[in-house]
């Protein structure tokens, strides 16, 4: 009994700093993403594809999520995009503190898009809000097709699923057919994307969602689904 | 400065209940691994194999830990050994009280060797010691050869990793040599097996390993690392 009302101040703190996080970024006009997968499963590989896929058309900043090292962050300042790094230490996921403290170098004001890289960990970053605007997951095809019936709650928290590494499916065991329809199982109104960040294959269909709904945040100011 | 104490008296009462498990282990003369890797890098399929590979040599029993679903207990009932499934209904890790709870069902007198495949996760079941004899990890050449600068703590309290995958290295961008130098730059005491689960490269070796591990165990009671 003593520990539950410990864990249930944390995340109501936590929601309250994800609240007041939100306020900053939709004052900016930011869409704001929380990137989330297992490890390697090719989070930093697509944003690098994504900064490069829309530049000139949508100006992206990254705050990244690692327990340590600024290895990711030194791979996305390669590309020329405002970059963050948040080392947690250990903990094995971001939380709405840690993105308010991480706000501060960041110049909002001139990017469309932020995308934040979570810890990579299918399981304790869909518990926390950070105050974006969606969850957006990917699931690499070397992972199986089981992943869905395993880590239920990632599924059905996220807006989006890429399933990444399309291009190795001819030598895993994975069917991406089975693993879509456990995934619609879990959350109906999953937006699935095949892609491969390393062939590019999938990816332009990614970057014209990414383009409409920052043209609807710009539009409607608060209008993309919350 | 409040939810120390608590985290530390999670952390104690931990100890005490996986130093109660070893007893149990040691009194029934068995050799305990805990497996740990992120989602999808291959415990289950390295179970099946090893069930396969040490039948009639080394009698095998599985706890199997997932946030939900019976589909790992279930490959490996397949496969003729004891397994009881766990469902931590949403905790990151597996800790000691729940293999204490695990073990009723099992018959440990007729076991030589008991796995615990933790819940896929790279970081926090790290932090938990079950009672095990050694902590055992897996990562698959497809989530990169990034992951030791990224994860260390899991590479730090390993005495094992196997590098699973090895098929798919003419497909992927990782380079082995690299990681397995981060690997022993955390951990010079690791153990490294390169593996293939699909194609059985590399296992006789992880086989042979086992079947020395389990006769050190009978022959000198407590005489394996603990």
């Amino acid at each position: 009994m003593r520990t539950v009302p410990v864990v249930r101040n944390i995340l109501e703190a936590n929601q309250r700093l994800a609240e007041e996080n939100r306020k900053v970024f939709r004052d900016a006009g930011l869409f704001v993403i929380n990137l989330m997968s297992g490890p390697g499963a090719g989070k930093t590989s697509l944003l690098e594809r994504t900064i490069d896929g829309l530049r000139g058309q949508v100006r992206i900043g990254v705050i990244e999520g690692d327990i340590q090292s600024t290895y990711d962050a030194d791979r996305i300042s390669q590309k020329g995009a405002q970059v963050v790094q948040l080392n947690t230490g250990g903990a094995c996921h971001l939380d709405g503190n840690m993105i308010k403290s991480a706000l501060e170098p960041l110049d909002l004001e001139r990017l469309d898009l932020l995308v934040v890289e979570n810890v990579g960990n299918l399981v304790c970053p869909a518990e926390f809000n950070l105050g974006e605007d969606m969850k957006v997951m990917i699931l690499s095809v070397a992972e199986g097709d089981d992943k869905p019936l395993k880590y239920p709650l990632m599924f059905q928290t996220s807006a989006v699923l890429l399933i990444n590494k399309v291009d190795l499916l001819p030598y895993v065991d994975c069917d991406v057919k089975v693993m879509r329809e456990r995934a619609l199982q879990l959350n109906g109104d999953l937006t699935i994307f095949e892609v491969s960040c390393r062939t590019g294959q999938g990816l332009e269909a990614w970057f014209q969602w990414l383009r409409e709904q920052v043209a609807m945040r710009k539009a409607k100011g608060d209008g993309a689904k919350a």
